[in-house]
């Protein structure tokens, strides 16, 4: 099936929002083989709406449709697709019958505006929206299908998922694409590349090797669409294994933070954290995880050279004499804050984020990170050159992997300790 | 000037990355009074391509292209261009010149997948890149102007500032729009359009008012290309003081943490926290701005009853009978904060954020908020019904606000106690 892609909205022209609902219509198409061929973006514009409609129409069997469905005089998708497929805009039965039983449910008074959204295009079939007021509709135009969404995220998911990828599965039928994803850390995506090139050089050319380098995370995407190569799959993934076994967080969607508070969970294990140039962002990316509270009960942050003192028994005399960025300070932040948490595991962390507050001897980017539990404390110097809050999401993901790497038993030298200055 | 923009990438189509490029582009165009009229995204296809770059050309001044100059096999942009304006592919030995400097600043060796990069367009013109391996190009398509630029954000951001936005200055003369943005938060959208319609009925036509609203930050857009119309925005914006005074935290692009440590700075104030519920990612927003430090030098995040206890003085009998989010517990921990850093302003939360450990009377939501100074410690419990990560978010936004409203002397109630229970 050849799908194409229409983008509807002043908000998406001007920059004033980014578009995100592409990404996840793709996303939901993948797994069905199918791909997404061209993808238009057009303001508010019933001309340009109309011209939209007919040239991507023309090439295709299924159009998706996005946005353009409000309330609101800027809303013109219905009446484009009508003036695309020469047909009137009548008031459609079924849509007034959602309307109204959606504005039952949340009890507000059906106005003139709503009822704008039920005025449809002639002869076209209604797509449930099971969340908002708008309903999706959809209509042949030439040989293409095309189907109108709504451009509240939420929505097109409930519809995509609900409603019509069902339908596109009976109609045009699904591919057999398999997808499988590896999240990983601490490793990059040129020196991954060359590390698989090296273990799998007869590397087949129905699977595809895919990357996506998020900030701090490395997603490893392998995606065939051949039934056959499915078994070749489960097979490179075998020998992937001694490449990415140290830097996996998880398969599929997942994150750093999820991946530790789950292993600590798995080992009944307590974390605390000792936060100085990270700020809290350590303690912030766990406990967004639900059920954090369960490994998680204390976090200290020690921005001042008093507080470290006051709160987590820092000496004085070292931190006169190494300073805060320093591995005696480190070492005995973590121990501070093992002892007040009486958590097993301690990161601590110290450095300069920058842009100010660098030395020629500490420059910005200089930063002591400390971890382990109490009888088995380490620390290491590194020196990341980031930007200030990419910096302090770096060193946060560094500080979490520690903790991963201690309680997975990972013995080798994390790739990124290279930055030692 | 009517503009075109092209994407190429298939990690543009399957989802893998998200468009923010097209985003940023209109930004920097809009002062100048360019908008954009069509934005299509296409997967690295050279027929593809070489088709929407005629269909692109043919009804506007100038299209810009962003993606597809890299070192790699995919990258077609180069290929399509000559293609579609019927020229050859030569080496250019300006762009070689580039490659070459480029090179010897980071000590790397030219290698042959780089050398592709400077082969282009025969006729084209170089637009440099002042970052990046990859120069960029222009080249008439008809009475078109195609520039080429790539796909990694800070390259384009310093060909569009340094290069391309000054060359189209002289080429097609610059608009004169005004674009006044305001951050605000703590008012809705339909709630502040309802207040603005109020406030100032006869809103001239010729100034758009526009609204961007993000999860917990409103942005407020009054955009004119009437230079008579300058004056009106003045007077308009004067008009809105009385509507918008008491939520707006800045103009330009600004977030509530920024304006926040600034007003901390300004008044020579430091502030600490006791986070629960919140879990660091109050202290994780302030420390991300540069000059924290100033105004910030202990948090304390104290998920467990004992570590509220041990570490913030919260009596156990109150924890017991009270509960850990009680308005007791977040006043002796906005205390107990202040005490242990000696700051002049805290903020305690207590709450939770779920989607587990709620109760019949304290349901997921739940959240008490303490703030203020040592003889001025206030508390509000309000119910908000978000999922975590947006709970905690908001939360934490209504942390920080309590506080800029206390130092801006903003007595009256803030929308958001409507939430209380």
């Amino acid at each position: 099936m050849i799908l194409n892609l229409l983008l509807t909205g002043n908000e998406l022209m001007t920059g004033d929002i980014v578009d995100s609902n592409s990404a996840m219509i793709a996303r939901y198409l993948a797994p069905h083989g199918w791909s997404i061929k061209k993808k238009l973006t057009v303001g508010d514009d019933l001309h340009q709406l109309i011209d939209a409609l007919r040239w991507l129409a023309s090439d295709c069997d299924a159009l998706l449709v996005n946005g353009g469905l409000g309330p609101t005089v800027d809303d013109l998708t219905a009446q484009a697709l009508a003036a695309a497929c020469d047909v009137a805009l009548v008031e459609q039965p079924d849509a007034l019958e959602h309307l109204t039983q959606w504005c039952a449910r949340l009890g507000i008074v059906l106005n003139a505006a709503n009822r704008k959204q039920t005025i449809l295009p002639e002869g076209c079939k209604l797509v449930a929206n099971p969340i908002g007021s708008a309903v999706g509709f959809s209509m042949q135009l030439g040989r293409c299908l095309v189907v109108c969404t709504p451009g509240v995220p939420r929505e097109l998911d409930a519809m995509l998922t609900q409603e019509i990828i069902p339908a596109w599965h009976t109609q045009f039928g699904a591919g057999e694409m398999l997808v499988q994803r590896f999240a990983l850390f601490g490793i990059g995506e040129s020196s991954l590349q060359q590390q698989i090139s090296e273990a799998i050089p007869d590397w087949p050319t129905d699977v595809d090797l895919g990357f996506r380098a998020g900030f701090s995370q490395l997603d490893l995407k392998l995606t065939t669409t051949n039934p056959v190569a499915r078994a070749k799959c489960t097979e490179l993934i075998q020998r992937l294994q001694p490449v990415i076994k140290d830097f996996v967080i998880g398969e599929g969607e997942t994150s750093l933070a999820a991946h530790l508070v789950q292993l600590l969970q798995e080992n009944n294990k307590q974390i605390t954290l000792a936060e100085s140039c990270t700020g809290g962002s350590i303690a912030a990316a766990l406990t967004q995880i639900p059920g954090a509270s369960k490994v998680f009960s204390a976090g200290f942050i020690t921005y001042s050279n008093a507080i470290k003192h006051s709160v987590l028994d820092v000496d004085n005399a070292v931190l006169n004499s190494a300073g805060a960025v320093s591995e005696p300070v480190v070492l005995q932040m973590a121990k501070g804050a093992l002892q007040r948490s009486g958590a097993d595991y301690a990161v601590a962390v110290s450095g300069i984020a920058g842009p100010d507050g660098g030395t020629e001897e500490k420059p910005v980017g200089t930063v002591w990170i400390a971890w382990g539990s109490i009888d088995n404390l380490r620390a290491q110097q590194m020196h990341i050159r980031f930007p200030r809050e990419l910096f302090q999401q770096y060193v946060s993901c560094i500080g979490m992997d520690l903790i991963r790497r201690e309680l997975r038993g990972i013995t080798a030298t994390p790739p990124y300790f290279r930055y030692r200055k």
